[in-house]
């Protein structure tokens, strides 16, 4: 496996992008519109958020995907289509609708996804006005705008692709990924967006896309708000022409390791470039009774506004970590927990078996100033692990969520 | 029942209560140590945290109240005696049997709470050295420096009492309570104390306190997170005379409404006085298919860091509320939820059968400028309804609790 400097979705063969501005953004230098398009029929999958208020989108595209098939994917930033009733499902439909004429699919083959501000009409005349233009750019060098007219809150694109080798077969993944806030019905939302050529079935697709967002996405939080938008689609058109992948044999396992770096390596820039954030932090527990455990305890503690509080103020006040993990309803023994800070600088052990060791101070801060801070938690009553990916709680995030309409 | 202006927990007959400083606050203005004392045997009852991270004190005071008794109370802040290991029970206990010598009670009769900083050893000599003043300022005035010497990151004491009438015996009852962060292993922790001259037996009490806490301290959330300290205790020493209540008749309940409405309105004071809150927030679920789906709901709501920030920014963004109803994980109808906001200036309805209002933002923003925010989510499916409280999320809850060690 290899990473592709400067690459995204375009990567893998047959696949081009494009992005413009049709005015769904105030700001007109601000992209707001961005297409994903496979020269072949592609197989796909997708995984969708659990929140009981699904944006408009969210309906069609699951539609639009029963047969596991689909061409092209439209993205608009600036409003969440969500809460906006049939008006909501006519318009996301109608999205499709437009863009498979000007590309001569059928709607069906057309997926769509929307992020921005929710219960607001969505400008489907802006949209309409704009998708010729979208078509027209269409191209190779086209993801960087794709990649660009998905951001809301977000301080840089978030892209990246691979190289790897099945069958002597040379294999492309890319993709690109907004964040920010978990959920920010302003202009939020996490939407990930993935191509590839390998030639695998859409169950297999689906099945390795769910297994990976298990330990990606879906052990990231910025806020603990669940988007009602958020959706992660994989799009694979099998233009690399290796042996079709239909089981879960060796090569599909290869694929998922890939797509499991691949997610895993965007999960963590979503996370560190969470609303006002100013550090990634990455909890890592394990030693735990089982998976289960591991992955409530680890989200507990990235969860905890007074732990993301802490690393900002880059304060190793332990007993916040301890305090998260007694109140996330696993049954732990609190006398059994060891806890170690981590960064580029340097590792320090600040509790064992539930009680503050003596440690330096200094050298404690030092850490945690760093950018990037690990939380070791060793619960010591088990083997199993799991990490999970988060931000500190900044003054920014107040201003960002707080100040926008004032 | 009638309110008692500017009067706590010595109110009631029998009481009497001091703070002073100990030495464990390093402000040698600020109070630390406080003491409640009944003249007689008092009948008792506590409730305590769910984290399965427990304070030293916890232990103690549930084991001395393992008789329904208790004649005192010694409170210290500054340090939480929490993470402490054996060295910290011995010291818990021995608060206990320190107090108890000073006031010629056997140890088992002194209860025991703490709040602060976890991990870090206890300083007993202060406190020892504290016990001899303390007892000798006790007094029918030292309910002020008592509601003083809990408090940590709170800006203001939090206290009231109120007089009843049960068989033409006059009744009073008083408390005291402590919040800021619903945990804060730095300077935190939720803490009340009741005091009546009630006449009830040890089982009555604890249930009273017990369904009373459900639908106060535990409807409130400054931040979500649970501290290992919170404790909630009540004494009755029968000195106002009435007929023992010793079963669910109609003088229960009618201590039960006194005592719903003193804990409600603490909570409410704990609430408001969030860290970094400048306002309270109110939020009324109603009409839900069970009262645990109200419960939930209300919770998700007052718990969101984007409904917080929004109350904050007194911006109208209502579908933050719906999206953090929809990821609560009850199973809602998002198509029939209708939300107004209230305060004092009026009330706004922003959202019906799940879709956008078009509603006057001006009138929106001159409500929610108010520093008290009723939120109403009537969900149109049943008949059940809940109330939670919280504060909103604001740069000085950051600041308070990422920056003071800096």
């Amino acid at each position: 496996m290899q990473l592709i400097n400067n690459k995204g979705i375009t990567a893998p063969q047959g696949f081009l992008a494009s992005g413009i501005h049709c005015g769904l953004k105030k700001n007109n230098l601000k992209l707001d519109l961005a297409l994903i398009y496979s020269n072949v029929p592609a197989t796909a999958a997708g995984i969708y958020t659990k929140n009981k208020v699904k944006g408009a989108p969210i309906y069609i595209t699951k539609d639009h995907l029963s047969n596991k098939k689909a061409q092209a994917i439209i993205i608009n930033s600036g409003n969440a289509n969500t809460c906006n009733g049939e008006d909501g499902l006519a318009k996301a439909k109608k999205m499709t609708e437009l863009q498979a004429k000007a590309l001569k699919l059928k709607a069906n083959d057309v997926l769509v996804a929307s992020t921005g501000v929710i219960g607001i009409p969505l400008n489907i005349d802006a949209i309409k006005n704009g998708i010729p233009l979208l078509t027209e750019r269409l191209s190779k060098d086209g993801y960087e705008d794709a990649a660009t007219a998905i951001m809301t809150t977000d301080t840089y694109k978030k892209q990246l692709a691979f190289e790897f080798t099945i069958d002597d077969k040379k294999i492309t993944i890319g993709a690109m990924a907004k964040g920010s806030g978990m959920i920010e019905p302003n202009m939020g939302t996490m939407l990930s967006f993935i191509t590839t050529d390998l030639n695998i079935s859409g169950e297999m697709l689906q099945e390795a896309l769910k297994e990976s967002t298990k330990i990606s996405y879906n052990r990231v939080s910025v806020d603990g708000d669940t988007s009602t938008n958020d959706m992660v689609l994989v799009m694979a058109n099998g233009l690399a022409n290796n042996k079709k992948i239909q089981e879960k044999d060796s090569n599909y396992y290869l694929f998922l390791e890939v797509l499991n770096t691949l997610n895993i390596t965007l999960a963590k820039m979503i996370a560190k470039d969470g609303e006002g954030a100013s550090k990634l932090i990455e909890c890592i527990v394990y030693n735990t009774k089982s998976l289960k455990d591991a992955e409530v305890l680890s989200k507990s503690v990235i969860n905890s506004p007074l732990v993301k509080t802490a690393i900002f103020g880059s304060d190793a006040n332990w007993g916040r970590i301890l305090c998260a993990l007694g109140y996330s309803g696993i049954n732990i023994n609190p006398n059994k927990v060891d806890l170690s800070f981590k960064s580029s600088v340097g590792i320090i052990d600040v509790c064992k078996g539930g009680m503050g060791l003596s440690f330096d101070e200094v050298k404690a801060k030092e850490i945690l100033l760093n950018d990037e801070i690990t939380i070791y938690i060793n619960m010591n009553t088990g083997q199993y692990s799991s990490t999970a990916w988060g931000c500190d709680l900044s003054y920014d995030y107040v201003k960002i969520n707080g100040d926008y309409r004032s």
